[in-house]
């Protein structure tokens, strides 16, 4: 039996997908450097141990090798608790740095529709103490430009603040112990309605019903720096420290998103909550609010395609010492990005180029390759993008078509006249017009 | 006890050599996109039965995945069977790509120095059925292009063909099925003299003296079309039929080397016989003569910095019914060439910009936060790459210091007298010289 085939989860990226991929990523590659983050990279294998006590439930997702002599090592996560052992390994407390690379989850196939096991994160972030909210407001700027420049349509980043979240399960009598089980159950409020979640909260999770509708009360709220007015007032939520934190850092937040002008789109939204451990401070989410074009909203569905926070504690994980660097950063959706693209792409009928090629030597007739194979040797050293077909006589049509088949503008056509005459006729593929040079 | 580092043989890109490797490769892309070559992408898990049975001896060098439900994984090992694997799964006769990512060898510590277990490859190839030697001879135009536009100094390219190889083995009395360790052995010529190979060969390979010696008369032979016309006329070795097809071929890949004015860096040797067992044609490596800075050499050694060949029958052996794809390909060793350029810029002392900021945002005195966050906007809104430092009110000379650190060229200064103004103050700020614009 002969196995052909790709891992559960993972899939090649043909010419075509590779493209648009590729166009995609340098558009989101120039908003990072914009920005004026450096690259770094780190490897696809990690030490077991950096990976564990890191992701909570989803620690059981991360794929294992086998010993390699007693070494245990896995397979990157994500790439934000690789970049905190990066950073605590080399005791650096002050960066800004992007990643584009692939991370691997062993997602139940059950549960994977449209989700790979292995898969490309996008992630800029910045390390470094700082005064507050003025990272924090440069990664939302980011979303809101990569989101422009993308042309994804009407977007919103939702903004929360664990700390506010923490304050509010605080006041409304959960027990301390409870804040992240209650956190993860909230972060359901974007795909079901509030019942369920109150439901969740009373059954599995064993809140008391009081403290769920409270919490509701809450949760249900989004708005602007109105709503952050009203809560600064809020006879509970003021009393609270760390609600109260939050809450005047979500203002200096929105102080420094006015200056950007970006506040438009910007929701202060106090059901975001983030499945993630590690967040601490300001957590964001951007969501596409429609597509213009129905045909693809239903086939990708709209959802998150940015998210991201502040992780002040998890590099102190990894310091002997426990010294903390604080960090914010940002991960762009690039795969559910991609399929819209690509959905858009399909629709829109457009075919996408999958090389760059100026133009094609040809030739007329035959016994000429020595004069196409010396042509085009002299395009390359000149650094010109071209091709010739790897045939000793192609006929002229078939030589044209190719051009027509891959895009490629351009033929320039040696023939025994132009030999003779120390020329080249040049060849525009659609117009069909003609030059000698 | 906490665990702070990476796996044996895997390692951090810091920023300074992540720029140099985006550097590195941009140059090796734009050849490949020059010569018409599309992007694919294809996973770094593979099925374990697609690696199997590749690599001859070295299969023991790929890493395993623990089961994952009864789906038996490994990492890539390189990326020319993924690639073969491809293009039979989705019945491609003719595709011409290159790709670049990381692959995994288990290699043992103890022969790892200088070698990683986690490293990039670089490969360009040409699939499909076509006139002999046309795309061979463009894979030599690559290497030579290559090379060249990266400076490396001066090199060499040997070239030889498994064909004549095993003409020679079946003319000097080696049984066939002796045919891949003999080669392998030919292999060692470039590191151990003759006299080692030799013994091998008689006694851990078993061949005999007599056989052994004749093989010593063929392989340390060079040069160039006056070896292979020289062959052509040799009575043993013109009499076989592999040979001649090899010889003939070497002819014609020297006729088109000729026509692309690349001859004077190629080298017919007949002791070239690189380990890979797939390769079924033309084989190539190129070779740095001599570094210009011996600090250099010794620390990197001079090796191999590309080598490739024509592998026929790999796509073959995934294709249900035998069907054969002819390729040949070329890989860039893209790590070794990293290392010597990594060398040359210590030497030279220069330091890499890791970012392109091209300006700083800063202000000559407190309460400017606001006007910065407010510039800083605009800029990014026009396409500029400015940054700013994340203080509310940092001193005027920690801001230029900062621009000296990284390397930005300019600062946009905003006073309290430029706001009232309605201009900002540039500042060059290797210069010192100031406009108002």
């Amino acid at each position: 039996r002969l196995v052909l085939g790709t891992g559960q989860g993972t899939r090649d990226h043909p010419p075509a997908q590779a493209a648009l991929r590729d166009r995609l990523l340098s558009t989101v590659v120039s908003c990072f450097k914009r920005h004026g983050a450096a690259a770094i990279d780190t490897p696809v294998l990690e030490l077991r141990e950096t990976l564990m006590g890191k992701y909570g439930e989803d620690t059981k997702l991360i794929y294992e090798l086998q010993d390699q002599r007693g070494e245990l090592l896995a397979l990157r996560y994500d790439l934000t608790v690789p970049f905190a052992r990066y950073l605590a390994m080399n005791k650096i407390t002050n960066i800004k740095r992007y990643h584009i690379a692939k991370v691997y989850r062993r997602d139940n196939p059950a549960t994977t529709r449209g989700r790979y096991r292995e898969f490309y994160q996008c992630d800029f972030d910045i390390a470094g103490q700082f005064d507050p909210m003025i990272p924090d407001a440069e990664c939302l700027k980011i979303v809101h430009e990569i989101l422009s420049d993308l042309q994804l349509g009407d977007f919103v980043i939702k903004v929360n603040d664990r700390r506010i979240l923490n304050g509010v399960f605080a006041v409304c009598g959960v027990p301390e112990n409870k804040f992240i089980t209650a956190c993860s159950t909230v972060d359901k409020l974007d795909k079901v309605p509030w019942e369920e979640v109150r439901s969740e909260m009373v059954g599995e999770k064993g809140l008391s019903p009081e403290a769920a509708d409270r919490i509701g009360e809450y949760v249900q709220l989004h708005g602007g720096l109105d709503l952050i007015e009203q809560l600064l007032q809020d006879p509970k939520l003021s009393q609270n420290k760390l609600a109260k934190e939050g809450l005047s850092d979500m203002k200096l937040l929105f102080e420094y998103l006015t200056l950007f002008g970006i506040t438009g789109k910007i929701s202060f939204d106090l059901s975001l909550a983030r499945g993630l451990d590690y967040y601490t401070g300001v957590i964001f989410e951007a969501v596409l609010l429609q597509q213009e074009n129905e045909h693809v909203e239903e086939l990708v569905g709209v959802g998150s395609v940015a998210g991201g926070g502040r992780y002040d504690g998890l590099v102190g994980m990894f310091d002997p010492k426990g010294r903390k660097v604080p960090c914010v950063g940002v991960s762009i959706g690039i795969e559910r990005i991609f399929s819209i693209l690509e959905q858009r792409l399909k629709a829109s009928g457009e075919k996408l180029r999958t090389t760059e090629t100026q133009v094609l030597v040809a030739t007329p007739h035959k016994q000429l390759l020595a004069a196409r194979l010396k042509l085009i040797s002299e395009l390359w050293d000149a650094g010109i993008k071209a091709e010739m077909l790897y045939k000793k006589d192609p006929k002229l049509l078939k030589q044209l078509q190719y051009c027509e088949d891959t895009g490629i503008p351009l033929a320039a056509i040696v023939g025994e006249q132009e030999l003779a005459d120390g020329v080249v006729k040049l060849r525009d593929v659609s117009t069909r017009e003609e030059v000698r040079v």
